[in-house]
C-alpha cells in the first residue's frame, strides 16, 4: 500500500482576489481538477461519477466492491476507459452527453453587476438560514440572494446539489425565471453540476464559501457567471466571470 | 416566496458522546434525514436522489430545470412519489433496490474493538495526507487506518464518495479484504453510502469530522459498525455500534 496520496488532480487558474479593504490582486490559485470517469465492467458502462483524476483503477475497484461485486474479480476493472467533456455521459445530472447538455445551455445573458460590498458580506447571514444544520451540523444550505443583498429563498440539504435544486426550483415554481437580478450563496464548494444549475436558472453569479472545481471554474467562465469561493471575513477570490464585479479598488 | 427554511428532516437518536478525558454520557442528539426520492416526471423515473425530505415540488421542479426542461411546464411535476427504503430504487448507488442491496450485505462479522485514543487522535493526522486539500481547499479525503492507529492508504478527490472508493478499492487490488482491522476516516459528513461501501470491504469502524446522516446511523447500526462522528478536540460522538468502543469512562 502507498502512504501517502499522489499529488495529483490540480490545476492552476487565473484569479482576483478581493480583499476586505476592497483591494484587489491578479493572483494564480490552484483548484482541484473534477473530470468525469467512466465506470466500466467487461466493457459495459456502470456509472459515470464526477472525480478527481488518479487512482481510476481503485475507484472502478472499490465502487464495483461497493457495488456487490466479489474483490476476487476487480482486478478485471483495471481496463477502464477515461471519459472527456466532448465524449462522457454525465450520470450525476442524467444526461448521456456532457458536451450536448452545455451546448444546449445557453449563457447568462443579463449584464448585471454586483457591488463588491454586497458579495463579501452574504456569508456572515448564511447562518440565519440554517436552522437545520445548527441543530445537527449535517446540512448544506443554498440560497437565492437579490443584487441588493436580500435572502429571496434559503434551502438546507443533506445533498448540495439538492439544496441548490429546491432553491431554484421554488423561484422556477413561482415564474421568476431568469434570475437575472439574484445570485445564488452555497455553504459548501462549488462543482460542475451547481454551475450547470445556477446557468439554467439565469443567474449570473454565485458565491460560495469553499472552493471551485476545474470544471465549475471552467463552465462558469464559458457562461459568464460571476463565479466567487472562499467568502470568508469581508474578502474572497473571483475566478471566473469578474466582468460582473463592482467596487473593487 | 418563503423567507426561511422549513426545520423540517431532523431525527433524534441516542448517541455516546465521549469527551477528552475519556469520561463518556449517553445523550440524544438529532441528526439530518436522508432517504430516497423518485424524481418524476409523466409518470416516468428519471432519477433517484438521496436527500433531506421536504420541498420535494421544489426539488422536482429545480433539478427538470437543470436537465433542459421548459420551467414553464414544471408545475407538472408537483405530483411526485416519495421513495421509501423498501420499494425505492437507488441512483446514488446504481441499484434498483435499496432493500436489496442491504439484503446482499452481511454484517461486518469481526469482533474487533477499537481503542478511544486511537479513534480520538487520528483526526489531528489527517491533514498530514491531504496534501492537495492544502493546496486548493476543494478536495475530500478518505483513510483506512489500522487498529494501531496507522494510516495504511490516504486518497482525496472532489467527491467525498471517490475518495471512499479510491482507498478501499486499492484495498479491493491488494487482496486485503476484509479490512476486519482497520477502520476507515472520512474528512466529512457520513452518508448512507459511506457506510454502504465501508460495509462491502468488512470495515467495522467509520470515524468523520462532521456529522452522520439519519439513513448512516441506521445502516451502521444494522451492520454493527462503530458510527464516529465530530471527532474533534480528543472527544467525538459515537452513533452506533458503541460495543465496539474501548477505553471510555
Amino acid at each position: 500500500m502507498s502512504q501517502l496520496p499522489e499529488n495529483e488532480g490540480i490545476l492552476s487558474v487565473a484569479t482576483l482576489q478581493v480583499l476586505a479593504d476592497g483591494s484587489a490582486r491578479e493572483r494564480r490559485e490552484e483548484v482541484a481538477v473534477e473530470a468525469p470517469f467512466a465506470i466500466q465492467l467487461e466493457g459495459e458502462t456502470l456509472a459515470i461519477t464526477m472525480r478527481t483524476p488518479g487512482h481510476d483503477a481503485e475507484l472502478t475497484a472499490g465502487f464495483l466492491l461497493a457495488e456487490g461485486h466479489d474483490p476476487r474479480g476487480i482486478a478485471q476493472a483495471r481496463v477502464v476507459k477515461r471519459g472527456t467533456l466532448s465524449s462522457a455521459s454525465c450520470g450525476v445530472c442524467g444526461r448521456d452527453d456532457i458536451e450536448d447538455l452545455i451546448t444546449r445551455l445557453g449563457p447568462v445573458a443579463a449584464e448585471t453587476r454586483f457591488e463588491r460590498l454586497v458579495l463579501a458580506n452574504v456569508m456572515q447571514r448564511l447562518p440565519e438560514h440554517q436552522p437545520s444544520f445548527a441543530r445537527t451540523g449535517g446540512l448544506h444550505a443554498a440560497g437565492l440572494v437579490t443584487e441588493q443583498g436580500q435572502f429571496a429563498i434559503a434551502r438546507e440539504d443533506v445533498g448540495r446539489h439538492n439544496a441548490v435544486d429546491k432553491v431554484l426550483g421554488r423561484a422556477a415554481l413561482d415564474g421568476l425565471l431568469p434570475l437575472s437580478n439574484h445570485f445564488l450563496v452555497v455553504s459548501g464548494r462549488t462543482s460542475f453540476e451547481i454551475v450547470q444549475k445556477a446557468v439554467a436558472a439565469g443567474v449570473p453569479a454565485i458565491v460560495a464559501i469553499s472552493a471551485p472545481s476545474s470544471l465549475a471554474v471552467e463552465l462558469a467562465e464559458r457562461f459568464r457567471v460571476l463565479l466567487i469561493g472562499f467568502a470568508r471575513g469581508g474578502g474572497f477570490t473571483a475566478y471566473a466571470g469578474r466582468f460582473r464585479l463592482q467596487g473593487t479598488g
